[in-house]
């Protein structure tokens, strides 16, 4: 497995198995990878003839009062597990390469961006896109891969690439989740014992709104009530009921759907969401 | 000389060539093309194995009042052109595809933007690196090339390259001007012949202000009066001394500057400038 440290690097590897003919898959992370990380890095290596995974805690998507300096950095563990599933190089790119000092140019999606997480964090995407773009260019994948526990972020990403022409397939794999239907996130990591206990609220609302919906119930207000319902013992951020491709308030069930949900359990932020989708009657 | 109207059309050509190992450079254009866009055609065709060239009038770096509609457009010349420089492939995407209903992913170059033209049009740099971003990702070139009579869009693009990690070499070609003075542009077209002489004004006080620079003025006051003496008969958008790099006004001409210079004929809005570099006491 190589590694490199300059987008020039991994660029001059990527082309020369892209000009060999040959698929390059890429899994861009934060690290500290968990179980859904893995199953990301697998669909890569299974979908492609090389995997790249990246390996960067990206300032611009944290505000000052955020977890950045906190947030758990596990290199060596993440390594052996990217060699242990086949990834083929690593990127990992160093800290005043990616941001020089008189740094200015952002990313932007509009919309898409604004409601859910947009909200609370309102420099949130435009880190995340602009991040993600300098990935894409350093690493010029035919295929990338997200998970769909930041199910807005994979709709920002899914129209930056359509808007930016950067023909680059996005791949979505479904929310990896703990036996008591936790969804795995590396900020778990934060959660006592009592509040690992009380993280469960999330999924469990989202389980019971998925059986209300696949039962046929339509009406917003009585599955906002179920969802608030389990919510009682965390702090909600927010509970939306929004169209999955635009991100925008539905104010009834006729395209696909999610349920996104962001609450605080003690300090930490957790989210989670369900998508549904009308027609064929399926939740995931 | 090919043709493609698509992004995925110019992609797997570009790539065929860099995959072959040839160099491919580009020049990006909104047509109506006059000896400037040559010298940039020229250069790329000299610096490289194979060059394209893309005429797009892109929509979103027009506002509403301005002459999107009136702009020139000389399809047939420009290609004849094109072809009798040496230009290997053509990428001309049509508007349905390049700016669909819902687009809404930006490019923002923040600070470098915001002086000069960027005051006077507030969308059009964003406007500009939005769809050079664009362009860019089809076409995957090399080296692009820019002509310096847009000092400020150089300096927008150098910027936007190097903090989104493009791996893309841009090289500025200097302004070619008409054997009067004034600067080419596919603008000049909408100048009557009396609006034709008094267009003279622009590069006729930058002359005068590189005259006075070389003979060793450093006074501000003094050099912008000379400026404004030979703006009499003309309506100035701005007269500004900035640092060539920042794009950001001075003080005193201590590293590259850029004398920049926006006015009205009649109804046609015209720029110019000089880059002069006190170390070496040259100016172009």
């Amino acid at each position: 497995m190589k590694i490199f440290h300059t987008p020039e690097g991994i660029r001059r590897w990527s082309l020369s198995h892209r000009c060999a003919g040959r698929t390059v898959g890429f899994v861009p992370t934060m690290g500290a990878l968990h179980a859904g990380h893995a199953s990301l890095m697998r669909a890569a290596v299974a979908q492609n003839d090389v995997a790249v995974l990246s390996i960067y805690v990206n300032p611009t998507q944290f505000a000052p009062h955020e977890d950045f300096d906190k947030y758990p950095r596990t290199w060596e563990a993440d390594l052996a597990l990217a060699e242990e599933i086949g990834i083929r190089a690593v990127y990992a790119p160093r800290d005043p390469d990616l941001y020089p000092k008189d740094f200015s140019t952002w990313v932007i999606v509009e919309k898409v961006s604004e409601g859910l997480c947009g909200r609370s964090r309102p420099h949130f995407f435009r880190g995340v896109a602009t991040i993600v773009t300098k990935l894409f260019h350093a690493v010029l994948p035919h295929r990338a891969y997200f998970g769909r526990k930041d199910a807005q972020q994979c709709a920002v990403i899914r129209r930056m690439v359509r808007d930016l022409d950067m023909g680059i397939e996005i791949v979505e794999m479904p929310i990896v989740r703990e036996s008591d239907g936790l969804a795995l996130s590396s900020r778990n990591q934060y959660l006592n014992p009592e509040e690992r206990i009380r993280a469960r609220a999330l999924s469990r609302g989202l389980f019971s709104v998925r059986d209300a919906l696949t039962a046929g119930e339509r009406d917003l207000t009585t599955l906002r009530e179920i969802m608030l319902d389990a919510l009682k013992d965390v702090r909600i951020d927010y509970v939306e009921f929004v169209d999955a491709e635009t991100i925008e308030p539905i104010t009834e069930i006729q395209k696909p759907i999610l349920v996104a949900v962001a609450a605080y359990v003690g300090d930490t932020r957790l989210i989670d969401n369900l998508a549904y989708d009308p027609i064929t009657n399926t939740a995931q």
